[in-house]
């Protein structure tokens, strides 16, 4: 059975600074119709980054549509024409101040592919030099250093609440701490 | 500091089937105004079912946000007033026809806190029994069992790229694989 649904017609109902709306109508594999409501997003960036006492810095942002301060790793929208790691290296370094020697690409993946096309690419960081963030100027958070085994633990005591988060710390503690790599 | 943003008006764009879409006028915590482009989402379940064998059990689904047939776990959206363990049991019956002996909640997560509510319950199903899938009538889907450790490797390959089956198989690898439980 093929599963791709073909697009009959396509609405757009909104288009706005970060997102785009639009209302998709679709073929399915079995020739009846059905429509998708699709949220069209920037391609974006997070590191996982990691200095040699083994902290990883995050970021605590409030987050509107949650309406909650979440802990996070750096991140944020890729810029037009920029490339991924341009931009990992970029955000890093505005919201944090750090440099790093080493980078590193851990994966990148869809965060919700049921209603959304936003994709994020993953970095780990290491070898850091501390130097003067520079945020956007309705960017507000606070610099926090969490030991990785904390971090991981915290992923389960429901204080790290953010995917992209949550992917980094899972793949640097079990690099760092399981497999000594 | 204190990082709040506080609503000052709220604009409705788009309410559909699946998403809303909203405007927020919001205060900075410097005083100045902004403006958040937010997506409203039902909050959705996630299964990672694991056999006697150590197979995942995975569905590959076209998702036309990303115009990919992508490899996933089962899950779907809660029903309202709806447990979300009822709504995991009930999507991966529905998705896969299984039953589960065992269950236990991994972690619930959002999956893109940036701009939409969207939160995530994941959960391990283990002590599997088959049975029949019953499918929603727009839902097209086949199903394909994977060794654990295969699947994990296949997040490395850029094989599967969606989120939730990232968290849910990275975190069944390590417990079973490499602790041994």
């Amino acid at each position: 059975m093929e599963l791709t649904e073909n697009t009959l017609s396509s609405k757009e109902i909104f288009k706005g600074k970060i997102i785009k709306v639009r209302v998709d109508k679709v073929a399915l594999p079995d020739g009846n119709e059905s429509t998708r409501e699709i949220v069209e997003h920037a391609d974006a960036v997070a590191v996982v980054a990691i200095d040699d006492d083994e902290n990883v810095w995050m970021v605590r942002q409030y987050r509107k549509p949650v309406e909650l301060t979440l802990l996070e790793i750096p991140a944020g929208i890729i810029e037009e024409n920029e490339d991924p790691l341009a931009g990992a290296k970029r955000e890093l370094a505005e919201e944090t101040g750090l440099r790093a020697g080493h980078w590193e690409k851990i994966l990148s993946y869809y965060s919700s592919p049921g209603f959304s096309d936003e994709m994020l690419y993953l970095y780990m960081a290491r070898n850091l030099t501390e130097g003067e963030a520079s945020l956007d100027k309705d960017e507000f958070l606070k610099i926090e250093k969490i030991p990785l085994e904390k971090a991981y633990r915290l992923i389960f005591e429901g204080k790290i609440l953010d995917g992209k988060s949550i992917i980094g710390i899972q793949h640097a503690y079990f690099r760092l701490k399981k497999q000594g790599g």
